[in-house]
């Protein structure tokens, strides 16, 4: 069922056959849902979110949805390791500020999704559509892409 | 310089190779130098190391390298949360156990690696060898294969 010959065959057609699919799936079929929380949040209570939502990422948003920041497992835990009390730490304080937060559209492709997180090395990437308020720009989160986002789409491209 | 008709540019076709693909790729070829600890090491000092090696996973191995548990940054963090002094706790203590660990081996493939990420829900898994030590068996750990790992394969496969 699987013919080994011919021009369609080489080893180079195929990784162009690969690379093509890859670039064709859109970040906005695979994105998941991002669990937000505020910037007044504390500490304490972003830990046991993550324990309870099961997610190793946290995003921060304004009341409009807007992203204001983004906390991974490792600032909770700096945090956590030299304080007794992380009740009374926001993690507006913590947490990584926009603009220095790495983001996609939901227009950008799989493959650039997961080159943003090799490249910049980070967890997950807040997926975002750019809008305009005031005059100023601003970030709607409107999902995620995580590692285990791209795991998952490696497993579901290897099922077939 | 790429056709578009013919019988092995179906979509079956394609989805066909890529899984091929996929599934031809030995975790040997793709697997992570581990970060390995003792079992007497304190939380305060896995926490240090993970941040030191820059990794999300600690391994845990005796003397002769034989996977003995496992760390994940959640199971750090669940710990320096609830105590302040994570110097007197070692991570024997906190670590998840063999036989409790999913593991795989430098035969497996890529996909099966990622659809045990997947399944279990890991971020990690300790790349193993089975040998007989005193008529026990015993898994060496000869590397890892995590979310980071598959991701970076990803993106190897999108770039041609």
């Amino acid at each position: 069922a699987r013919p080994r010959v011919g021009y369609f065959f080489t080893g180079k057609a195929v990784d162009t056959l690969i690379s093509e699919k890859i670039t064709d799936i859109k970040v906005d079929e695979i994105k998941a849902t991002p669990v937000i929380v505020k910037e007044s949040t504390s500490v304490y209570d972003a830990i046991v979110t993550l324990f309870l939502t099961d997610v190793g990422t946290l995003f921060v948003s304004d009341d409009e949805g807007n992203l204001q920041g983004i906390v991974s497992r490792k600032d909770l835990l700096k945090t956590a390791i030299g304080n007794t009390n992380t009740h009374q730490i926001p993690i507006g304080v913590v947490m990584t500020r926009m603009p220095n937060i790495v983001t996609v559209t939901p227009e950008e492709s799989a493959y650039e999704a997961a080159r943003k997180i090799v490249d910049h090395q980070v967890d997950a990437l807040p997926v975002v559509k750019a809008v305009i308020e005031n005059g100023q720009e601003k970030y709607k989160i409107v999902g995620k892409v995580t590692k285990t986002t791209i795991t998952k789409l490696f497993v579901e491209l290897g099922k077939n």
